[in-house]
């Protein structure tokens, strides 16, 4: 299994990555300086983990101590400014490492949740938050309301993948790995299917609002 | 005082419930998905309290691992959904029950800190933000400023229930008991009268704007 | 050195102080009532140090413990309700003492994050927010993009003071006195100049927009 701990570890960094860019690109594209594209790029990539942490009382926050993820999000953001029209073009790949991202954070962060505190809810509101903190905070930092609470299945697909991890740790009728691989595999199919399906939630009318009014 | 205990319980629920109702009206108001809602009508319920516990240490926060405030969150964002038409006839339950809410929250949110902490000032601090914390946050990633910040006598009516908490705790004139229910009578009548009466803080005219500029 | 130390203190509650004003200012412009003004100007002053106090473990944060803070801004709110026209007349004085402010909070939020915690990445992350950190609530609660994720050398010099304070503190060639003092005149410097100058860091045009779209 030591094998799959540095695919892990990969994934992590890519993941970490892969936010880090689309938070120094939504930053370049509201103008911000170089300072805040930075700032934006790491809020994106260890804003959730470093709530999840004071959450558990896991003091200093990971995010904060290991300087893999700021450099990820250096050197997301020297590519987001010097290659703007390079990165612009990776929407794709982009899209497919964020959907990677969101289902390592929400699995590794219900994980780590649980090992600390050993609370179900806690683990699945934890593992949501890891996944999906970073780009709410990205967008109350860019002033406006986050993407994730209007539309597109993606808060919703970190969710069950934390449910999974959650459930197996309880049933434990597999390994822990085995739990963490299929709560992956679910998480980030679901994000591609409704990716490409363009699945989500529904959305409720305002009766207030009366033609004519 | 079991009794006593037992109402207190069904007053915090109640109150939990109020502002989870008020966080999915408004978020449901804004075209939030499904996801959306159910989150911002936790925010609102549990955020006030999360924030309290991280600041005193109490960690991990009662508001993420007892699961009865995320079932009322959860029932708050089914029935706003469902039974919108309803809900929004409630307007003066749900005033009543929010003055409620804030009262209960600002007086246990008082004690909470005092008891752990020993510090009159903060524990005045934290009154308030237990009480009106979760609405702040609403507002935020509502993308609007907060409403308690602009208009109304909401957050004073805390600040004067949690005044009378520690007041009452260094003077130990009467029982804790005695002390909470006089500060929840006083805040929940301020707050009441503040409804009623229209009542607002003092704005300031800002002097930069001339007529003919 | 135990007059550094009073002056020390001097120029922390100097720099609380103009911090609360400058928060205060805001909020009158915005339109918030006498609570709101008050909140805004205790956040700014105090917000950055509460955040590194929750992420170094040190509970409660020494924001919310000592009355000093909660005085500067009620003092400030008062000043600046009342005597606005006065206040708004203090614009030079205002940014020299918040310049001072601002390498100060960068500069001891350094060193306390060392203290703690002993991670050099950590000392200038958490070093930078103490110093920044409130006014990036400030705007948050204004509803509106932190000013200093957008234009002028702020952060910046707050990130350099904390560099100074990192790297003196592992090179050890000088008493920490020494290189606290070389820290914060560093970074007073830097933000003066800045001031002066007119410097910015750099904005990148977004190749989205071009002409005649």
């Amino acid at each position: 299994m030591n094998k799959l701990h540095a695919l892990y570890n990969f994934l992590d960094l890519a993941g970490t990555f892969v936010f880090a860019i689309s938070g120094a690109l939504a930053a370049k594209q509201r103008g911000l300086d170089l300072f805040g594209i930075c700032a934006v790029a790491f809020t994106v990539a260890c804003g959730g983990g470093i709530i999840r942490d004071l959450c558990i009382g896991a003091v200093p926050p990971a995010g904060l101590t290991d300087w893999q993820y700021l450099a990820a999000a250096i050197v997301a953001t020297g590519m987001t400014v010097g290659l703007y029209s390079f990165v612009q073009r990776l929407n794709q790949p982009v899209l497919l490492f964020d959907a990677l991202g969101l289902s390592l954070f929400a699995v590794t962060g219900a994980e780590k949740t649980l090992s600390c505190v050993h609370n179900a809810e806690m683990a699945v509101l934890l593992g949501i938050t890891t996944a999906v903190g970073g780009g709410v905070l990205r967008d109350i930092l860019l002033n406006r309301i986050p993407v994730i609470l209007e539309k597109e299945i993606y808060a919703s697909a970190a969710l069950i993948g934390a449910l999974i991890v959650v459930a197996g740790n309880y049933l434990k009728l597999l390994s822990s790995d085995w739990i963490s691989i299929i709560a992956l595999v679910v998480c980030f199919g679901i994000r591609l299917l409704a990716l490409n399906f363009l699945w989500n939630l529904p959305v409720y009318p305002n009766h207030k609002k009366k033609p004519g009014l």
